[in-house]
This record gives structure tokens, C-alpha cells and sequence, in this order.
């Protein structure tokens, strides 16, 4: 009757295609690595989107749109941007069909052959900054902070739902700022923006840190990132923000007049989250049950299942549900009331138990004789009977409990699992056994870092924000560190 | 000082650019036929977008999305689909550049080429009927009832901002259901949610009709349509919904199970509107000085301009004015208090008389000591002394007053410029004057419709669902006509 799933322990990916297929998040489409967002999926997104937007807003963002295509020879202007950036992206060489004249469906018109390829974005600094050149003169066009929401593509070999899609939604932030320090301001700013939504809505902690060079964006002087670990031992990139210093604008010539009157280079920044953050959401709380959502990102935060043998009883329960409902409601719980009489209780537990939504009342005629209903919390299967009198008030602080719990029993997850190491051969024990954060010395050469991930597939993640000024010695090369970085296998 | 645009009466098409332009709306961008949709622009179509989601959601729909490409061989599956669906697309043949060898930037990777292209979605029938093929095995997984809302792109040959845009922004809904008269339902139902919206959000006044034949959806059976009138007497078509029939279902074998257990074929709905309404609601209001926004469309309601000679004065005014922008806010007005000093108070009224804010407040020396404000509504110029007391409830009403006017006005408009025509004499007189609707008896037949078209172009917009049954003659082959139709030239 319920769906199973593969557990955890015996097989990670399956069981997180598993709750991605089973709880209808997505699937898989008729195009190679693009994936369909399934109604129950997309509207976690949604909310995740509204958040996020919100926050923007009220950071002085606004949104924008910008074209879909890139014209190829914009690529090749950004020196290192052209050098670092994947090449695995779409191009659009027609722009045309015909009929095919041996009557076989259509085929591509040879006539209409473009003169420039356009590249489908894989991320829009260039076709923005090109556009930014005729937006700014002056100081007092600056700054400019704009968002825009949409789709991009990167050709990807090898996709996983939700974590690595040719196709995928996100938003990326592009702003223009007269100064450095401004331009850096504003992608730190935008960093918290990313931790604050991923821990209080997400209920995810997340390490902010800054990217060694290796692991920069192509064309940035700085990245920064917030890193999250899931239940395999494995980190996940959260969210990045890029301090892309005067390079942009150099490259596409974007100068404006400072009050004193000098031309100078624009400043800017780019950043962004995508539909990766859905796999990370995932990762990070379920269980071998199913999907475990925050209740500020689940689309139903309660559903309401009447239990019953006679018609009189259907009839009885579902006029006490309704109240019930109607009572959450109106504290602006969202609330589904399934009274379908084509499917059983069972059917109805299990499923909303791989969907993930935090709270499930069920409604007998017991309960109605003694005015009580069942709740059971999704995070721990807590079961309880509780009053219908005040349900909404017990709801309520119920939901907050399940946000919290699932905050910090992820929190308890990433302490148990980052560790400290102090030569290599710890550092290799701890990465080969359940994995998980590793605080250690590096030299700061790009050499080591090579010859550990070579070695044991672990990066560096990041120099955290906040880590502690520490003497020590690289655990690779000997030579002398004053900071731990944390390294991990990723995603 | 301020921005001078073209008049309507001198180049309608000038004067259109150039508001789209001027008030910040939108541009073209570095892609032959693509626009940049600016932040003023986009702040109204996110309004559009919310409004009309919540209309979906109220009529039990969800979103969901489907990939952004579409293998070639899906558009020939459905063969009117194929046949009468412009194949002017963006095609897409290759995954992957390369650094030239000869050191000129990026070139096509010839080793990446797609074993079938791929077709940046112009519409979504033929990828998502075929994902419904695996979501629907019996009646209990119908109706399926999806909107999507994305980018698509055709390829168009002469391109106007917002009217006719090679990528352009839209929803597009894709219903499933079990009977043809469940199908239909739907298809009206959104249509009535579409004038709805138009009517009572963008203050246009809509015809709600039937297409003809040669104006139908290539691949639907039925083809329903809201149209309006621009203030240039050509017709604007607003929105779509299509009665697709089994056509979609048997071209991707969707099937479903009865309740009695025989297999059926699926019966389909499709619709959409798109950033085209940006179109008609500049064309729609608008004058000589700018753009005109109906209240529950503008980003910002009202702007307050303080007026002030002193730096003094100037502290005076803006705390008067803070006051006032607070107690709008506390109403649900969204207000913007423009204290720059960088910008005179006279360049900021034609700024935001050329951004068309419904209501502008104007704040000075004076008004502080008689404890009044200056209010000009933008859609008549009035202007009138109001106090401050109880001012946040004047506007209020003002801005019912305004959307209320401008939607009069518009039909004002449209019912002096809607005429019966008898002969094609009459018709032709009124098409080559001043244009607007005209309803004349028609045979029926493609070759009348086509005749007409190419002598005068003008199009039957629709067969208006509120028609009277009216015997009559076709006014070009007096065969014998059993209703009028609606016809005009088009956008």
C-alpha cells in the first residue's frame, strides 16, 4: 500500500531519487539532464522564491528581465571569465523549420543559419554589463541593484535532480556600485541574505566562507559561499556571491563620472541561489519515511485525514474537520482537509508522510464523542491526543517546535561532523569515515589543494568568515598556516 | 527639461516607442529582437503576474514547470499543430564551444553536435503532453489542472517592445480532463478569469468571443479570445484559451481509464497571456505626456515632491511629507517620497507624469503653515488643495475614482468607435476612418474572411460570445448570415 523507498544507509543517491520521485518534487523529462518541477515541488519553490524575494526588496533590490540569449563573441570579452567558465552551454545556430520534403515531419532550414551563434545563458553578466554601458553616465546612475529570476543552461554530462540539471531556475543578482568597498559590502550583505533565509527558513545551518581561488567564479576577484552538510557526510554549495571588482566593466567599457568629475571603472557583484537549494532541502532532514519539510516552506503545513466505517460517521467526522480547519486557518496555518473516500486512512498516513508535510490530525468518531483529535509531528512520529478546544493555539507553537527541532537536529548533525585534523593521515581517516566538515592547515598553494582532492576527493569549501587566527603547519606540504580551511567532500 | 515624446496624432507608432522608452518600461537589447524588460517595467507585469496567479489559485490550479526545449520530432506528432504553427524557432544544434585555435574568443565545437536538435519552446503543448502521458492511467488522476509560467521564444521577423518580441515573458496553462464538456467548461472559465482581469486590473474593457477557423490555434478545435481597442482603432488580442480536443491526446497516446473501465482518450485545454498585455495597457490609457497606470497596476500610487527653497525649509517640508507617506502606507498605498536634492521639483513632476503615478502630492512652505497638500491626478491633470487631515482617506477614493475613470473612459472609446457596417461600402468607410470595431453579417467562408483581409486588413477579431442571432447578408457575397461579427484591424 505506502510507496517504499530505499533507506539511507543502504543506498544515499537511490533514496534521494527515491523521495524526489515519490513525493512528487520532479522527474526526470523526455530531453536529456532537463527535469520537470511537479506541481508539489514547484510550490516549495514558490515559497522559497517569495522569501527570497521578499528579502531582496527589502535590501533596496529590484527585479528585471534580460534577454535569454547571449550573442557568442560576448563570452570571449571577460579574459578569464571565457577561460574559467564551463563551455558546455547551448547553442542556438537556426532559426528556422521547414517541412521536411520527403514528408517526414521537419527538419532544420539551412537557409536560416544565424551569423552569430547565440549561446543560451549559462549566467548573464556579459549580456547584462552590455547593457549597464548605457545605463551609466554618472555617479547618480549608480548604484544599480538589480535581480532577475529565470532559467539558465549548462550542458552537464552527468544530472541529478534538482542538484545538477542541464536546465535549472534560479535567480542571480547583478549589481553596479561607484566604489570597492561598496561593491564588497553588498556581496557580503547579500551572503547573510543567503544564510539568513537557508537556516530560518530552509532550516539548514550553513558555514559562510570565502572560496579559494581554484574554486572561484570565473571572472570574479572574490567569491564568497555558504556551505551546508548533508546526512551523507557530504557538503553542499549553498549559495555564492562574487565581488567581480572592475573586471566587467573593463570588459565592456562602463565607465561613469565621479562627483569630482574624473571617468572611472564601475564596481560590481553577481550572485545567486538556484533550484539546487530544493536537493539540499531534501538532503538535509528526510528520513527513510520520506520527505521532511520545514513548516515555513511546506505548502501544507497540516492535513486533516477523517477516519470513519459508515456513511453517518464520513458524515459526522468531516463536519468536526472542517471546523477544525477552518480554526487553522484562520491563524493562517495552511491546511489540507483530505475527505477523499477513494483512498483509505492508511494510503492517505503514508502518503502525506513521504510528502513531508510537518503536521497530521486524524479525526475518528472516538474523537468526536470526546472532542479530541490525534496529532502526530513528522519530524519525530510523536503522537498525542489533544482537545479540539484552542487546536489552532497547540498547532501553532507545534509548528514552530518542528522548525526549531529540525534546525538543530541538523546543527547537532554538522557539529558531530566536523572535526579538527591535525596531519594528513587523521585527515584521511575522518574524510574515507562518515566524511563530514574537516578543520585543517594548508599552505595556500593550489598544489596541495590539487593533490588532496586528487587523492581523496575532498576541496577545500571555504575559509570560513569567522574562523580564529591559528599558527600551524600545512598537514601536505609542512609549510607554515595561520588559519584553518574546511574542506569536505561536495556535491 | 522635461522628456518631450511624440504625439499620438503625429506618429502613433512613434509615440507608443517612445513612452515604452521614456517611462523606463523597457528597451531593446544587444539580441536582434529581444528586450530588456526594465526594473519600472517589471515591477507592473510582477503585478499583472501576482493577480492573475491568485486568480489560477482560486480556480484550482497549480504551477509546475517543463523544460525549456522540446526534441524536434514532438512538433511534428500533432499534424494541424505542425502545420499551422509558425516554424520559425530558435533552434538549438550544438552543446559545447571551444577556445579558437587561432586565438579569436570562442568558436562552435563541430564534435558537439545533438543527434536530434533541440527547439526552444515557442509553446508547451507537445512537451508537456507528453509528460502527461505518464501522470494519467485512470479518471482519478483528472482533471490535471497546470500553469506554467516561463519564457518562449519565436522567431519574429519585425519586432515591436512588448507587442511582438522574439522571447517574450507568459503563463501558459495546460489542462487535462475526462469529458469534452469538462474541457470546455475550463476553456471558458479562463476566459472569464482573463477579461476579469483585464477589465477590473488593467482597466480595458474586453470582447469576449469565438475565433474563426483561420484564426485558431494551430492544433486546437475551438479557439475563445478577449480583444481590445487601442486609442489608434486597431484591436488588441489579450489572451487565448483553446479547446484542444482528443487532438494533443492522440498525438501522445494519453489515455485513461473510465470509472466504467474502458479506455478513453484525454481531452485537453490550453491558454496564455504574455507580456504582450504590457502593450495594451500602455496603448490602452495613455496620453501625450506619458504613460497613464491604472491605481491597482502602479509599483508606486502616489509620489510626494517637496517643495522648498532653504535648507530650512527643506526639513520642514520632508517631515511634513513623512508623515503623510505613513499614513498612506498604513491605508495599502504604496507611496514613494522623492526628497532627492539632486533634481528639481519641476523635473520630477514630468518624470512621474511621464511614469504615469496616479496621483502626485506636492508639499510646500505654505502648505505646512496651512497644514494642506497639493493633489494632481495624473489620468485628468486636476488639481486641488486638500488638508492633511484625513488626507490618507482622500486618496483612498481617489484611486478608486481613477481606476473607475480610466476604465470608462476606455469604453467610452470603444463604444464610439464600435459601428455596424451593411454594406462593404460602409465597412470600408469606417476601416479607412478612424477604424475601431465593426460589425458586419459574414458568409462563413475563409475566402470572404481572406478577401476582406487583403483589401482592407482588416481581421474578424471574433465571433462575440453575447451575440444576437440576426438574419442578414454577407456584405461581400450576400449569401445569407445568421449573426454579425466583430472585425478591425489588429495589433
Amino acid at each position: 500500500m505506502s510507496k517504499v523507498i530505499t533507506s539511507r544507509y543502504q543506498n544515499y543517491a537511490q533514496w534521494y531519487n527515491d523521495i524526489v520521485l515519490k513525493a512528487d518534487l520532479a522527474e526526470n523529462s523526455a530531453v536529456r539532464g532537463c527535469m520537470v518541477i511537479k506541481p508539489y515541488g514547484y510550490a516549495i519553490w514558490e515559497k522559497m522564491q517569495a522569501e527570497l524575494d521578499k528579502m531582496f526588496k527589502k535590501t533596496g533590490h529590484s527585479n528585471a528581465y534580460f534577454p535569454l540569449f547571449i550573442p557568442k563573441s560576448f563570452f570571449s570579452k571577460e579574459a578569464s571569465h571565457v577561460e574559467g567558465f564551463a563551455k558546455e552551454c547551448a547553442v542556438v545556430t537556426h532559426y528556422r523549420l521547414k517541412n521536411d520534403p520527403e514528408g517526414k515531419g521537419v527538419i532544420v532550414d539551412e537557409d536560416a543559419k544565424l551569423e552569430e551563434e547565440l549561446i543560451v545563458r549559462p549566467t548573464s553578466e556579459t549580456i547584462i554589463w552590455n547593457t549597464y554601458k548605457n545605463w551609466i553616465q554618472s555617479y547618480r546612475d549608480l548604484p544599480i541593484l538589480i535581480n532577475q529570476w529565470g532559467n539558465v543552461v549548462r550542458w552537464e554530462m552527468r544530472t541529478r535532480l534538482f542538484l545538477r540539471t542541464t536546465e535549472f531556475l534560479w535567480q542571480e543578482g547583478h549589481t553596479a556600485h561607484e566604489t570597492k568597498e561598496e561593491a564588497i559590502e553588498e556581496t557580503l550583505k547579500i551572503l547573510d541574505v543567503y544564510a539568513d533565509f537557508v537556516e530560518n527558513f530552509m532550516a539548514v545551518p550553513v558555514i559562510k566562507g570565502e572560496k579559494t581561488e581554484s574554486e572561484r567564479f570565473a571572472g570574479a576577484v572574490q567569491t564568497y559561499c555558504i556551505e551546508a552538510l548533508m546526512q551523507d557526510g557530504k557538503a553542499l554549495q549553498s549559495g555564492t556571491t562574487h565581488f567581480l571588482g572592475q573586471n566587467f566593466a573593463k570588459a565592456f567599457d562602463v565607465k561613469f563620472a565621479t562627483k569630482e568629475g574624473k571617468q572611472e571603472y564601475v564596481w560590481a557583484t553577481s550572485w545567486g541561489v538556484s533550484t539546487r537549494l530544493m536537493g539540499a532541502l531534501v538532503m538535509a532532514h528526510s528520513d527513510d519515511k520520506g520527505l521532511i519539510l520545514p513548516p515555513k516552506l511546506a505548502p501544507d503545513q497540516v492535513v486533516i485525514v477523517p477516519i470513519y466505517r459508515s456513511d453517518e460517521e464520513y458524515q459526522k467526522v468531516c463536519k468536526s474537520a472542517e471546523i477544525i480547519r477552518n480554526k487553522l486557518i484562520d491563524k493562517n496555518i495552511s491546511v489540507k482537509l483530505d475527505a477523499r473516500d477513494t483512498h483509505k486512512p492508511g494510503w492517505k498516513f503514508a502518503e502525506y508522510e513521504m510528502k513531508g508535510v510537518p503536521v497530521r490530525l486524524a479525526l475518528g468518531p472516538r474523537d468526536i464523542e470526546n472532542n479530541t483529535v490525534e496529532v502526530v509531528r513528522r519530524d519525530t512520529s510523536e503522537k498525542e491526543t489533544q482537545s479540539q478546544e484552542g487546536i489552532e493555539e497547540r498547532i501553532l507553537l507545534l509548528l514552530e517546535e518542528i522548525q526549531n527541532n529540525i534546525y538543530n537536529k541538523a546543527l547537532k548533525f554538522r557539529t558531530e561532523h566536523t572535526h579538527k585534523a591535525d596531519t594528513y593521515d587523521e585527515f584521511k581517516d575522518i574524510i574515507n569515515n562518515g566524511g563530514g566538515f574537516v578543520s585543517a592547515h594548508w599552505d595556500g598553494t593550489i598544489e596541495t589543494e590539487n593533490k588532496i582532492k586528487n587523492k581523496t576527493k575532498a576541496t577545500i569549501r571555504c575559509i570560513p568568515n569567522d574562523v580564529e587566527k591559528e599558527e600551524g603547519k600545512c598537514m601536505i606540504s609542512g609549510k607554515p598556516s595561520y588559519q584553518r580551511v574546511l574542506f569536505a567532500k561536495a556535491y
